[in-house]
């Protein structure tokens, strides 16, 4: 499986009415034939982040192939009267037929990075735009919080277990993202069916609870998974489920998990025990409210692995990433050249004009020192460093890739910035974009 | 169009791995025929929050009833070896035939509230657990934040306009639990399709960027969708958009958005301005960034509606709540009496044991004074003020209810809480719990 078997199901509602409504008054005006370059980026990065993490770019590509009007879908829009008939005619026909370009998934970005560029008729890009930034907010938040977990738990793999804690469909691409920014594996079985990630569980408490004796629960668990499998031991009394673990299991036992008290203090003890009773082979994974910090902590702690769940999902206190979708160039006249536009109102949420490239300046020695980012020509000393990929052109997207490269991606873009990036206090973005003419 | 309307594609791998290894182990132990009862309750509000919304009963009723293991799921879950040949045998037959009674959909709840409880066999209830919470903790995060933030309007019009920062199936459930607390409409046309919410939008700055002025903007809006849309006036300068506008729509110019900058200054200078030009009756809709806080400041600014985004969706700093689901009872012999279990070793996450019941209970006046939950027979005085409803019985919906009766019950249930409820300020729950036998 891969990314792109999930591709079903029209797309094309999951976006905002006044994108239909601008798209029948440009009908209307003409100008909706304009030529059009819409950029994808966020203004800044959350309080104290050090970099941003581009995902979600393998889902964008499925949406807008997917992006088509089935019938019940423009009875509807005709039944409510959200627009007029010259309107639907144009949605009934409707594929993108443009140019995405973009940074590739895994990929770190910064404050005015031009993460996505979509080019084509005002008419058809104009329609984008929800659909494009629900799915590149998400999943961005949640592999920035994700590196940063991966980065704070060194080796150790990070397995993704918040699907309890997000939107059912969420937590899916959540998942997903995770998976991009390093996490080794997830409980939600969907996202192994449609993104190929591998699963892992094994009990809850419940399964305790349900048997007559810890003792039995463990035995059951054990005679179907096998010695190998990984036994739940703070329902009760943590030491003596240890004791009994071992006793059932024997040595071969696979792993336990704790999923309560003060992690660091438990994980030595459990760590003592199991060697004292010769599972020395035996893995310890913690499972309780962790984040960043709290894997961090837990450095120096004998701990196996890492299961996270709440805060990865919520982004780590940032559960979307303020991304923004602006119009920032068109023809004036058909064929004619592209303008640059821009809002220019006061205030924080003026934006810049034109169509953009970013590159991403190394220093001497290979490291990045500065995203540097422009409207004219690309200077010769940037052209190898270039950021942007072309993801669909002329309608076809050309930009899909397994999942493994995402990641292989990340580790490499995390590896070329400056240590400071990795550090968990806050601070500024690790580079300074640069803006030139 | 109503939420029954939307049924459609297996929620069955919806699914963390760990339920179904748990069914597998327990079908081999026998234990997965006990007669079982899990719970969804939170152990806490978040921090500072008076009441939680109960939302998302509808979709979880949805989500039941779409349990169903298709082949290609039922193949990859072989495939993957993530169960033996018995579990997929009981998979491949599955549905849920038990109960299920919980809190009504906009009902308040408080820490401890049994808000869903689930009977049914061992095996057929804790496979459930995912999708159950994954419904509840989004829906009620959204809700509990739109009833904050519809209190803090007053009678004013809230309009949910954040698919764009969320999920894109998330942004379709936040504008329906949103709609349960009081919005009263969403720029998401997915969710007015699926939910039958009503959906409203006209135009972004980039519908001004793309034409040669702003004039001709506005004309061609006005030309597209009458005199009576909503003409958004903070491209370039404001107090000069206003005058276009109205010159433009004339008087009859339904309504202006404002999109930034300090929002209580501009709707007063706006608001003159409009009046002086005769358009007294235009409206002013206010939409830059806007949360219960911010709402509740403009209360005296002549403002006629708020949009609001990012904080609405991901639940104004709290985007999940918390809600567990927890094996409170179970048989020990078949058709014998069920036995209260609990976790129980140290630190904060012990839960307490058995079936519950809960009430409100109010005082001489009629305001509620306390949440009472207990597990023995109901006192009298109690017996008209019990919470839970049946939803599923044997397996069949019974619960499903037009959005506009979740609404009016949201409504009833805030009007029946004390008065500080409804204060902004953080505090305790307004209600205490108390537990009875």
């Amino acid at each position: 499986m891969d990314a792109t078997s999930r591709a079903a199901g029209s797309t094309a509602l999951l976006t905002d009415r006044y994108e239909l409504t601008m798209l029948q008054a440009a009908l209307r005006s003409g100008a909706a034939h304009r030529r059009s370059v819409f950029e994808v980026f966020t203004r800044r990065l959350p309080n104290g982040r050090r970099y941003g993490v581009t995902a979600g770019t393998g889902r964008v590509l499925d949406a807008v192939e997917n992006f088509r009007f089935t019938t019940p879908q423009l009875d509807w829009l005709a039944d409510q009267g959200v627009v007029d008939e010259e309107t639907l005619r144009f949605l009934a026909d409707y594929r993108f037929t443009g140019d995405i370009h973009g940074y590739p998934e895994g990929e770190a970005y910064f404050p005015g990075s031009p993460l996505l560029t979509v080019e084509g008729s005002f008419a058809e890009a104009v329609i984008l735009e929800t659909v494009i930034l629900s799915i590149l907010n998400f999943d961005s938040a949640v592999a920035a919080a994700a590196s940063r977990m991966t980065s704070a738990a060194g080796g150790r793999p990070c397995i993704e277990m918040g699907a309890r804690r997000a939107h059912e469909s969420a937590a899916v691409a959540a998942a997903r993202a995770a998976y991009v920014a390093g996490f080794t594996a997830t409980s939600d079985l969907e996202a192994g069916f449609t993104h190929g990630i591998p699963t892992t569980g094994t009990a809850a408490h419940a399964f305790t609870l349900l048997h007559d004796t810890e003792r039995d629960a463990f035995t059951a668990q054990i005679d179907s998974m096998g010695r190998g499998t990984t036994l739940l031991v703070d329902t009760y009394d943590l030491k003596e489920a240890v004791r009994t673990a071992v006793e059932v299991a024997g040595p071969e036992l696979g792993a336990v998990r704790i999923d309560s008290g003060d992690l660091t203090l438990l994980a030595h003890r459990v760590r003592r025990q199991l060697d004292d009773l010769g599972a020395r082979k035996t893995r310890i994974i913690v499972t309780s409210d962790l984040d960043e910090y709290a894997i961090a902590a837990l450095a120096a702690a004998p701990v196996d692995g890492y299961g996270v769940g709440t805060s990865l999902v919520t982004g780590s206190g940032h559960p979307t990433c303020a991304m923004v979708y602006k119009l920032v160039a068109r023809e004036s006249v058909p064929g004619g050249p592209l303008v640059p536009v821009a809002k220019r109102s006061a205030g924080a949420k003026s934006s810049v004009g034109g169509r953009k490239w970013a590159a991403r300046r190394p220093d001497a020695d290979g490291v990045a020192e500065a995203e540097v980012i422009g409207t004219g020509p690309v200077p010769e000393e940037l052209a190898g460093h270039l950021l942007q990929v072309p993801l669909v052109l002329n309608g076809e997207s050309v930009g899909r890739e397994p999942l493994a490269a995402a990641r292989e991606r990340h580790l490499r873009s995390l590896a070329a910035l400056p240590l400071s990036a990795t550090q968990l206090s806050k601070g500024e973005p690790v580079l300074a974009t640069e803006r030139t003419a």
